[in-house]
């Protein structure tokens, strides 16, 4: 299973010059040689009738294999695999160790101690990269399919280790051919509902003749990026690895440089004093169990469902599961703003419980509303009032997406990136960087948070669609099917 | 306490050219301002006369202020200041989520939530950047005084929550200025022996006149390469932070591009599963505790010892505290070999239970010989015979360096480069990688070992000493006070 690095007797460059070129003009065209882009909302729809799912709340009793476990009261399967729901007691300290404010509670929690592989395969036909995307069914997903990776695979299921059917296409990532790796990297998940959870994002070409198979299809990054402002179409994970591509950086500079912008995540990482111990789900105060559900007393942040799912083409053919479902709908933005023509926004330094590192550059604005509405103007979080008070003619890009459909029940938010006016200090926790910075953190875990990366992607992807033009109007598309 | 970084409306290049000239300026640099190499290991023995310390063994029972606290038998200070001695149960396991082989064991482990700073103050005289170290005792080390890093300092301390003295030249690196930042980057410690610990690594220059204190000396980097040979001279905290100096890449590449490289190490940190748990110290299988010391049944790795030391200018005039001996000198060793010129070093991605992340690049070989004496050759650790039975002509680089004296007693290890001779193929877990490539890491967290990071440091210090001449000959310069 290892990957084999023979050693030659030659030295290569080390920097992905090579890719990074292929990127670019995959992300120029728009023609792929397999679908129309605007035949790929119809495909999809196709798939999703062709493999009739139904996916339906129950309540916990009726759930197949998974109970509260005795002692702890923690929702677990019974074979130990899959994921558990645990309570986590969070405490942020203020002096010495941190700066706070000191902050405390308790929640339930996603434990999932696997590492995943979530992989694109790449190939080029017509000397123009193309990314084979698979229309999948997860149960969590309002409208059910969604484009996703080639592979999502935990690795109980890649090695066989539980009896499971193959997972198609997966003999290319583990191992990857190291001459045809792209993107290899470890990647956090949400901070807020998982304890520490990664998965391996992965991108690997291929000069092979791929069986084609029903469900899957090749787009390049220009037909994905025309995808991306249409809602609920590229998954979380898709959005994940996609973050990942080595776009190279066409600008001349930033306003911080390299160091300096990592000498102030240094600083936010060291400030932040954040202990998470994981405590038996019955235990955590706050929360309400019931037949169908637990439940925040005050009706906030998410609840734990079980649901029950028949369908046809995943590795079993029907199955419960719990899902963590989201109270209201979120709302994810990036402020932006041009320093010298180049476009910068404004992350955040943001301490989630479940991270494993403290913090993670997030979006400037990244909440549930309804979480907030009980507060009083000056007690809302930072530029949440100016987000979703933006007028149409500031908002650069706008498309709702879902979070994992195969732990999150209904986890839509409304992702923007939104005109700054180049008038913003930024307040502590925050700083003004470039995509590009970004881009070149992705190649490390535990920099981008998954909601930033999937605001990376999406700006990756305007800004690359029309090269050469002005790039930054494009991103004034909106998604199509607003409501 | 915040780094101010004021949004200008100018964008800046995002690296730091500047910096990697200037700091090989100061690597070819041997003449320093302040002192000659030669008199440094005079002024060293001059400032340890001149502060006349004093370090003994005691009991655990005649130590001030530590106790085994009653439910755990945790050795805690009465404050909950400073470190802690807890218990650590560990497992790797093997499939599905590792690949094994599965191992479990318990062993007592150093618990330090605070992130201090480790840093270095830098300026220009006469053009050349120089480096003010400081001549620091720390009761753990054989010779009681080495060269530290400008300033070490505990979070406690440096906001003086618990109103001790100042510490000197700290408003430098808290906040840095971003403006004059060259290195600041949280760095793990062993992960053998601590759980999870990092500290901030430091490079900050400054234009200020700086008072000359009686305890601190300038220097360029070239001086420091040349004491980098000498045993027990520079501390292993001035070794780590010198190890993240952004030296450029001279080569013209590597066996493998950085893609690769960081690919091989995603799959290196995916197949590895393991799980530590923090135990009381009490419960602790396989250790027994005395009342001199907690020792394992076997007497082998470490000792947890007491020590009273009686100084007068550190924070505190006299004290007592926990400290971790070694049962052993240890053997820390890159293999190096030359492929088409470039030098390459075999890392090991090695699986320490107080990684925050599962593995980190170690050295080839990272042992206590005692500990593993009793094995059968085909059982004792991959190249250790190798480098132990390495002839004289095979060995590029030798010097005796100790490990923190803040928390370890007597812990020397034996820092090699031993010449590979071109004939080895890695095994699994093993890769050839360029120090250039391993600096680049260093910008990050939880990639180099602080073993490697020490012999990184000896390595960068060595090459950059002659520059422009036979770079590697340089690395046969041997330690000069080996008995």
């Amino acid at each position: 299973m290892l990957p084999c690095l023979v050693p030659r007797n030659a030295v290569r460059r080390r920097d992905d010059r090579d890719h990074t070129d292929r990127i670019a003009l995959s992300a120029a065209t728009t023609d792929g040689v397999h679908l129309r882009t605007e035949d790929v909302r119809a495909w999809i729809a196709e798939r999703r009738e062709a493999n009739a799912f139904h996916v339906e709340r129950i309540p916990f009793a009726e759930m197949d294999q998974w109970w509260f476990e005795g002692a702890t009261g923690n929702l677990v399967h019974r074979s130990g695999r899959f994921f558990a729901i645990e309570g986590l007691h969070v405490v942020e300290h203020d002096g010495p160790h941190g700066d706070g404010p000191y902050r405390e509670w308790q929640q339930p929690v996603i434990k999932q101690p696997e590492v995943g592989i979530l992989g694109i395969l790449a190939k080029e036909f017509n000397g123009v990269l193309h990314f084979l995307m698979q229309a999948k069914m997860e149960p969590g997903n309002p409208n059910l399919v969604q484009l996703s990776p080639t592979v999502q695979a935990t690795r109980s299921n890649y090695t066989k280790a539980h009896g499971g059917t193959n997972v198609k296409l997966i003999e290319y990532f583990a191992p990857p051919d190291p001459e045809r790796v792209i993107v290899d990297v470890l990647q956090a998940e949400q901070g807020s509902w998982f304890f520490r959870k990664s998965n391996r994002n992965m991108i690997v070409e291929t000069v092979d003749d791929v069986p084609q198979e029903d469900d899957f299809c090749w787009l390049t990054l220009g037909q994905i990026a025309e995808l991306m402002h249409e809602d609920e179409t590229i998954n979380m994970n898709a959005r994940s690895v996609l973050s990942c591509l080595p776009y190279h950086d066409t600008a001349p500079g930033a306003l911080f440089s390299d160091v300096q912008l990592l000498s102030w995540f240094t600083n936010e990482r060291s400030r932040h004093d954040v202990r998470a111990h994981r405590i038996p789900l019955k235990d955590v105060g706050g929360w309400k169990q019931g037949v169908e559900a637990i439940e925040h007393e005050d009706g906030r942040f998410f609840n734990v469902r079980a649901v029950a799912v028949k369908g046809s083409n995943r590795e079993k053919i029907s199955w419960t599961q719990p899902l963590l479902e989201s109270v209201g709908e979120g709302v994810v933005a990036f402020l932006m703003r041009e320093i010298e023509g180049v476009p910068h926004v404004l992350v955040h330094a943001r301490a989630d419980a479940g991270f494993l590192d403290t913090v993670e550059l997030a979006p400037t604005v990244q909440r549930t509303p309804l979480n907030y509405a009980h507060l009083p103007a000056e007690n809302r979080p930072p530029f949440l009032d100016f987000v979703q008070d933006a007028p149409r003619s500031r908002i650069r890009y706008e498309a709702v997406h879902s979070e994992e459909g195969g732990r999150f029940l209904n986890a839509r938010a409304r992702y923007l990136v939104v005109d700054a006016d180049g008038t913003i200090d930024p307040p502590p926790g925050f700083a003004w960087v470039t995509p590009a910075q970004l881009t070149a953190l992705t190649r490390h875990g535990h920099y981008v948070s998954v909601e930033a990366r999937t605001l990376l992607a999406c700006i990756n992807a305007a800004v690359a669609q029309p090269r050469g033009t002005a790039a930054l109007d494009s991103l004034s598309v909106h998604g199509k099917a607003r409501a």
